[in-house]
């Protein structure tokens, strides 16, 4: 499995999830792989087994970082492509949470393959996050990041706060912009910072962007650095972060990144529209009245939002804390 | 080093510095161990050498996690133990600050020892941390504990806070309250909660207990649980840091910790007076005005109070962040 999930990674970030794959013998040989390179190309299991002779496979385990497909899309089943092959036995990391899509492992029982799940599951979930989420809520993975110091402040009292973060949580905070589909800023932090929503290196610009999404009713205007951005804006004139998750789904955006002020991040999260938090935290103090985060509509204790699984790195002498809201790794399968 | 550090490590936790000494021929091989195993008892460096014979240690080289000392305190100099003994090289982690004790090194160089300050001086600094700002400032090393949100919160807009963070976090503030020679909570935290400040594992009381300290002006009440501390209260009537510590200091306190609320918190943060910080951070969001720190007098992003050295623990999903006000591990030695 560890082969196959690092198989899985060699694929593209994209519209389909990474996916890998690898045919063993019945003594433990590898006999082929495969991975997923992408929209209308080969599934992992069908890009291993067309490496095969034609009854090679039969008695071979396949072991698979995502749970066989069970539908026809531009490719066939890869469940039936197994079944046909002969494979003994299916060893996967995780379910197939679509609709349309899952009931792989049924498929193949009812056929007589020996099914093994949860193999190095939270790897596997973690690789494909995004399409997860897209696949079984319909909408994108909604990442909110925000830095502040240790006390939960963005700013001083005099409003200044440039730089809570040091120079390697803020190129961080750049790849992992690079990273996503898009990113999202509220109307109000694009006239009060003139934010460019670039994925940058120093002042270079790095080479993957993403989509920048302004949101509000408020109009941008012409002189806008976001209007600057090699990717055309899109402005969701829109408060209401449901109707704002439905339109990007519907632009084909799997993974939103929200840097928009503690404004834009207070709704997504009274909306419970988050999927994970990024808080990049500065080993310091300022007190004072400038939250990172204002009120989120919590009145007692037994209502706290609870995220989970939390995953420290260090940066330079900050810190960042990543938290998902789905407790557990296998909560969704 | 690495075992010098160990044998330190075995040493009472207590007035004096917990130090190890390992005695190396020239061939390497361990001639001697030694550590200090508290007031009036030999030296690290004695403890070993008084495993040798005469003349077996000439030559040798003495690897000790502290400066040798260079004052006839209850036990003589052991700068001059190690000269007399013929060692021809001395190791060492890091310098000894006190006006007193310190300028074992240069005696030694001035004997014709070799010496070489510095290996794996982190640890050694970190290992008698209270020590070291107690014998440079003449006052206790200062840590003050708070739990909060990841949003710096303490408490729900209701007030309700128990419990933000889980088991694991609060058996960790037990731990950490028995191995503090003092527990400071400032009265209105006493009118308030009627906290016991006591060290505990469940409802057991810890083996070891701080010394309670109330600090402020209004009486303790003589239904408070503080009065039932296996260790007589102190309280000091002073709101001033500077006079609390000084008055702590007189008394033989070496390590104080401040779990006294905001108000307490923002005092001795105010005076300069915190050399640790202990923040429990949950991986949950609370909002709301109850915040974990108040003010402390920053006006702008300039005069931020920068921390340093973060260290991060996970305990169970709350995340420990340790961080000290020192920035470097050789700042004062």
């Amino acid at each position: 499995m560890a082969q196959a999930l690092a198989l899985a990674a060699e694929g593209p970030r994209g519209v389909n999830p990474q996916v890998g794959a690898v045919i063993l013998a019945a003594d433990g040989a590898v006999l082929a792989t495969g991975y997923h390179r992408g929209s209308g190309t080969a599934h992992a299991e069908v890009d291993a087994l067309s490496q095969l002779d034609a009854g090679q496979a039969r008695g071979a385990t396949a072991v698979v970082t995502l749970e066989p497909c069970n539908h026809t899309g531009r490719t066939g089943p890869c469940a039936l492509a197994l079944i046909d092959a002969g494979i003994a036995r299916v060893v996967y990391a995780t379910s197939d949470p679509g609709a349309v899509s899952g009931g792989g492992a049924d498929r193949l029982r009812a056929a007589g393959v020996d099914v093994v799940k949860g193999l190095r599951e939270g790897e596997a979930r973690a690789l494909i996050a995004s399409w997860l989420t897209r696949t079984r809520l319909a909408r994108p993975f909604v990442t909110v990041k925000w830095a502040q110091t240790l006390d939960g402040r963005a700013a001083a009292a005099d409003g200044t706060s440039q730089w809570i973060t040091g120079a390697a949580a803020r190129a961080d905070v750049h790849r992992r912009r690079a990273a996503a589909d898009a990113i999202v800023a509220g109307i109000g932090t694009i006239l009060a910072d003139d934010t460019a929503l670039t994925a940058r290196d120093g002042d270079d610009l790095l080479p993957t962007q993403p989509q920048p999404v302004v949101v509000g009713h408020r109009e941008v205007p012409p002189s806008a650095r976001v209007r600057q951005h090699p990717r055309e804006m899109i402005h969701v004139r829109e408060h209401d972060p449901a109707k704002i998750v439905a339109d990007l789904h519907e632009r084909g955006i799997h993974s939103v990144f929200i840097e928009g002020g503690p404004t834009v991040a207070s709704a997504f999260l009274r909306a419970g529209l988050v999927d994970e938090l990024l808080v990049y935290v500065a080993p310091a103090l300022l007190g004072g009245p400038h939250l990172a985060l204002d009120e989120i509509g919590i009145g007692t204790i037994a209502d706290i939002m609870r995220f989970h699984r939390p995953e420290v790195t260090i940066l330079g002498e900050d810190i960042l804390i990543r938290v998902t809201r789905e407790a557990s790794a296998d909560g969704s399968g």
